[in-house]
């Protein structure tokens, strides 16, 4: 294990100028115009898998190419342990692009970060697994398991073709549990296991009025004006106590236990330094709550985008045609997707103006995911982070979405380990996103001493 | 007069010849590549006005230049009366050309329609006013007052130097009232007097909230989102019943008279199909006033457009740092901009809650107009366009705003009678404008019969 670790030591500065090299390449899932950045990232990935000596394919989908690549195996041992990395190459938008302070796309390293679009959320971080991965092959250090790392592109939309592939490559992905770095710690010096992940349901709610943008001053005052019907509407779905005000939306929500809240109590993170790493006036939520719960263990109602009518500079006087919203449901254990969806459907629609016509479209959807913190394997990944951080690790629940960790169970009959890297200063999704150097070379040596931990039978196994 | 009016009939194969070679010039005043077509579609108009028997002038301004045509004047007379024309030879853009049936600078006859860009805004109609002084200078009709027509190229950008030009050229213009023919009649049979306009504020509400967009996993649930802080303050600010919900709106709305009340109900524009020209399920506007009385004689607070956080395909799950929506109010006679102005942003700062900053941009300002049906000039309007169309003319109010009317009063001292000739199908700012042929001829005999009219001293004058 020493020769690994110090392989991993000597070796960041090379580690780091890879990553640049993997950041510059643009892979937004999301707009159409990258599809063939996507491509040539997922073959730059598969490329330096194969040079740090795995056995690696970029498998097409029906969206963008999966790539998967394993540790080569000698002999079949049904015994031995088998696990998976997952990640994704993919990226969020870079928009808007002024707020940046160096383009997205060109690396840019200050202090202790590296500052680009894709370095904390997931790039980097699934990188940290594959360079620990490196030091066994490039030392000789017999691994006690066989990996795969699965690396998806189309995280940030919603992972659309992962399931199936899944499905279809059951066998050849079974295995005893799933590792997936993408989900944050609360600062440098707390790492953390996260045991639960909040699900999420998205929708866009497009209010139709006339059927074109019509002239204000001609026939305003006559016609419902379809940007104040959708802020009508909005409006009633959350009340002045930061409640979501959708009858049903919290029926089924799994109350916190005694131990928990005094679990998130322990973290690290003052409202204080919040509000001030958020920039806000003040915090606001749902009453009852710690701004830790809030954000993790209760569910919400967001507005992620507005539209409608004239954005441009000065006025135009019109009455626009229709004005639509953007929104996501984050969702806790035991609610589910398809009900949440169906009564924040069922009161939109029963709220709705005769004056305006709604449209709602349905996205994607998935559960909430929780993991007994006690569990030989959780016991295993906290032994890892301790030693790699020298830190006591504290356990988390993430307010974020990894939909795919339900599959991981449903499909391969794997618990899913989730050991973030991120910070909360990381900006995921925001301009300026950027990565810690420190988390990323922690990453690795966590990642480097998991598999042993990992890979020993706990008492009580089999 | 009976000279006056035989002329018109005879030549009315030669008016629309005439017509058809002024709009073929593109004078486009919002398009650079137009300056030129500009400046030759002034100096068309002002040959054309010399040829007609008028003294014309091309005055340059800072923008477009401004055509000041006169009928020529024997003696000074101070107790002769003088009227102003107002018109403007500038168009709007004739974009989107795909959905032009023929080129929009190629004048086309299709039964009793002439199809063009600037038809019927405004060339068509000041065309009109000049074809009536024509026969009165060609028959040699004495005319029983003088006129100054000023046609400015600027309109359709604002009319930015027409202020400054009527400042500077105030001895000159003075007036007993200006006359123009820019507006609309509710259909063939229904010659108008539009005796009001509405006047406009307009401003942009942004409530700003975390310094970044925040990932809506991570952070959703203990910051406001902006987007909901700004759907919860506008809706707030319209109730159920279609009234502006900000205290002192209201306060100084003239109401409307009986007489008022009844010459709106004889309009002859129906519920249903003001419905179906508009393509809305259901009309909404103000209780207890009628729709015509909503979108003409009644304030609004009308949202042109809303922006905020991601509107590109797909989802992006964030809170975003802002939100903006861009407001016009319309106003009615009494309203004054200013305090409007101040009655809305008071109350926004009122409600706005503590977890968002607002900011409130103001934009341009105009203040309503109206002229009293009942005054002398706009009874001697009345009789002429009774007499031209033979029908029984009704009184407009007009939702739309004219500023420069304003300044017509403030700077000439003198009223503005709105004679408009424009049909509601005839397309004005869209494709395939058109413009009446009977209603240029009748528009030309109303402007004949205008000037006597108008010249007499009524009864109570001195």
């Amino acid at each position: 294990m020493q020769l690994v670790l110090d392989y991993l030591k000597r070796n960041q500065a090379r580690f780091v100028a890879e990553l640049c090299d993997y950041l510059r390449l643009p892979s937004v899932s999301a707009q159409l115009q990258h599809k063939k950045d996507l491509r040539a990232c997922a073959e730059w990935l598969a490329t330096h898998c194969r040079q740090i000596g795995l056995e690696a394919r970029v498998c097409p989908t029906q969206g963008h190419p999966i790539v998967v690549a394993k540790t080569p195996r000698r002999k079949l041992n049904p015994r031995r342990p088998h696990f998976m990395v997952y990640g994704h190459y993919d990226v969020q938008p870079p928009e808007p692009l002024d707020l940046w302070q160096t383009p997205p796309f060109e690396p840019r390293i200050a202090g202790r970060s590296i500052f680009a679009r894709g370095t904390t959320d997931n790039k980097g971080q699934h990188f940290a697994h594959l360079k620990a991965v490196e030091a066994y092959l490039k030392t000789g250090t017999p691994l006690p398991c066989d990996l795969t790392f699965v690396i998806e592109g189309e995280e940030e939309v919603g992972s659309a073709n992962l399931a199936k592939f899944l499905k279809s490559h059951r066998n050849e992905l079974k295995c005893d549990a799933v590792v997936v770095s993408d989900t944050g710690m609360p600062d440098a010096d707390h790492p953390a296991l996260t045991c639960a992940l909040r699900g999420i349901i998205a929708f866009e709610i497009t209010v139709h009025g006339p059927a074109r943008d019509l002239h204000s001053g001609i026939f305003g005052g006559a016609v419902d004006n379809p940007a104040m019907a959708l802020s009508q509407l909005l409006a009633r779905l959350r009340d002045s106590n930061g409640r979501v005000a959708i009858p049903g939306f919290y029926d089924d929500v799994a109350p916190l236990s005694t131990y928990e809240r005094k679990q998130i109590r322990r973290l690290p993170t003052s409202d204080r330094e919040l509000q001030k790493l958020l920039g806000v006036k003040k915090l606001f939520g749902e009453r009852g709550f710690t701004a830790m719960e809030q954000r993790s263990a209760r569910p919400t109602f967001e507005i992620n985008g507005l539209t409608s009518g004239y954005q441009g500079p000065g006025s135009k006087t019109i009455v626009p045609a229709w004005a639509r919203a953007k929104i996501t449901c984050r969702l806790v254990p035991n609610q589910r997707p398809a009900r949440i969806r169906k009564v924040v459907c069922d009161y939109l629609r029963k709220i709705c103006p005769p004056t305006v016509r709604l449209e709602i479209e349905a996205g994607h959807g998935a559960e909430a995911y929780l993991v007994s913190p006690t569990s030989p394997q959780a016991q295993a990944a906290l032994r890892a982070l301790r030693e790699a951080f020298h830190r006591e690790p504290v356990l988390l629940r993430e307010g974020g979405s990894i939909p795919i960790v339900n599959d991981f169970k449903k499909v391969l009959g794997a618990d899913t380990l989730l050991l973030g890297l991120g910070l909360p200063e990381d900006n995921a999704h925001s301009p300026n996103e950027k990565f810690d150097l420190g988390c990323f070379e922690n990453g690795q040596r966590m990642s480097a001493l998991l598999w042993p931990e990992l890979s020993v039978p706990a008492a009580g196994d089999a």
